[in-house]
């Protein structure tokens, strides 16, 4: 059994799983806001939690974090963890536990995990895009996940795709997450009801500035036609970006996974459209396959169990 | 030994060596203006010229072209072999030899010469980038070539960081070779002895107009000061793609070759420089190496035998 935990900025998502079937154990959710050493310590507490669930032996334990985590385990920088820059994660954890801990970034787990547990089992190209607050991806190639040579590979939310365009908060003008994370479709909802073209929108937040991408997700499940046009400037943005990873990566399936993707279908759809359409070469490229990740939430601690189990195996 | 053979818009560069030292024992250049049973005919007779060169057993054939190339031998589109659209150059040499011919994308087998033979030696996670007409480019990860799905991975010449940018003759708006290419630096040149900011390099080249990369790269080389701004101006935009690929791939190190890298150091050193000025998170990622290609024009030729060899064994 591995053991694998997803830190994000709220809270840590801990799983006990099984690496060759996926099948889940034990959980554990904990609240995350924690400086150094009481996070480490609240890790140490998950994970003897997890161990007693079963009475089973635990072969390593994998923990995933956003932003710049390196191969040998220390955050370098977590937007999630703004306190914790150049902190030995890994090695803290160590300390407390007699089984190896190996750190990842959470979406490049979530890539792996998706190639061997979720909608991407049996390609060996692959492209795994979490689109939330901003956007996370990793990727797969030649069957093996894409590390880099320091674990930093995988940063493609920060691509610059508008290199004169809007200033982002990292300071970067134009990068690709800008227009096409979550916090995008928000603002993409809000611009839409300041100039009164989504009604929909203002009626359920309240006010323009009150609309968040999860109104504008509710409306197009709602059938709102205001939505409808939104996701698809939305869907574009979201291939503009995937379009140069294909370009480079040759990947035969993309997996679109994040908050965005309770979507579902209809954001599937108009980004597989937009990517053919964007896509220079498309008449002598086989269509890219654009899929639902369908690991959920639990991607990120399943790809971080499983980078575990093999860096220590 | 192995065969690998460039096949350029003008030339064909073939080479017979062996795959461990990189050593050459044979050389055939042709031209390459043909149509497709032409084309094979030539390449069939260039291999046979260079196996009689030495008595020595030949174990696969390299085929290298700019473009689509899918890992099964079939030219979806090259720009340098316009007339050859969804040919199956591979198997149409194939007919004529007893050997394994193998076709791939002449960066892409650049970068893998560079990894086993040249600049990239002993690196697991680099990014190869040829400056020329256009930009080609290709990767190593976890110490194995990227092909992608198809074959047709490193297109990151035509990555889009300016979408509203200049319209490039791809139809695309802003990529990557638009403004990093050995044609950009031309332009640049152009635009710069036009506004009255580069008369060196109109002296040499009779008109502004007349100015190509080659003129600006010998300013620079005779210590000329306007060359040596529009060479600072053309390293940040080397630099802006690459950082989008660090951000990607997270590389060690980055090879520029092609022909604008005769210029030299001073290009390599202008990239390092605005590479770590651009690159997010600068100030918690070791340094990214850039380095110069060691093999020169032969790299391709090299890498297409390097891929073939391990294709076919």
């Amino acid at each position: 059994m591995i053991i694998g935990i997803d830190i994000g900025g709220t809270k840590a998502n801990g799983l006990l799983f099984d690496p060759e079937t996926g099948a889940v154990r034990g959980r554990s959710l904990q609240p995350s806001r924690h400086r150094g050493p009481e996070l480490v310590e609240m890790i140490v507490a998950m994970v003897s939690q997890l161990r007693s669930a079963e009475a089973v032996s635990v072969t390593a334990v994998g923990l995933g974090v956003a932003g710049l985590a390196t191969r040998s385990g220390i955050i370098r920088y977590s937007p999630n963890l703004p306190e914790l820059i150049e902190y030995p994660l890994a090695q803290e954890v160590q300390r407390g536990l007699d089984v190896p801990v190996v750190l990842s970034n959470d979406a490049t787990a979530g890539a792996w995990a998706e190639a061997l547990l979720g909608a991407g089992r049996g390609v060996a190209d692959l492209v795994f895009v979490a689109l939330g607050t901003g956007i996370g991806s990793g990727f797969v190639v030649n069957g093996q996940v894409v590390l880099g040579a320091n674990g930093f590979a995988g940063e493609a939310g920060h691509m610059v795709i508008d290199r004169a365009g809007p200033e982002h908060h990292t300071g970067q003008r134009g990068p690709w997450e800008y227009f096409a994370s979550g916090t995008a479709l928000g603002r993409m909802g809000r611009d839409a009801a300041a100039a009164g073209r989504f009604p929909a929108g203002l009626a359920a937040a309240g006010s323009a500035d009150a609309i968040t991408g999860l109104h504008v997700s509710r409306a197009i499940e709602a059938g709102d036609q205001d939505a409808a046009r939104l996701l698809d400037a939305f869907s574009c943005e979201v291939a503009r970006g995937l379009a140069n990873l294909v370009l480079i990566l040759d990947p035969s399936r993309i997996i679109i996974g994040g908050g965005v993707v309770d979507v579902g279908e209809p954001l599937r759809q108009g980004v597989e459209q937009w990517l053919s359409r964007l896509l220079l070469g498309g008449a002598h490229r086989p269509p890219v396959e654009v899929v639902l990740a369908e690991l959920g939430a639990d991607a990120g601690a399943l790809g971080a169990g499983l980078v575990a189990a093999e860096a220590s195996g």
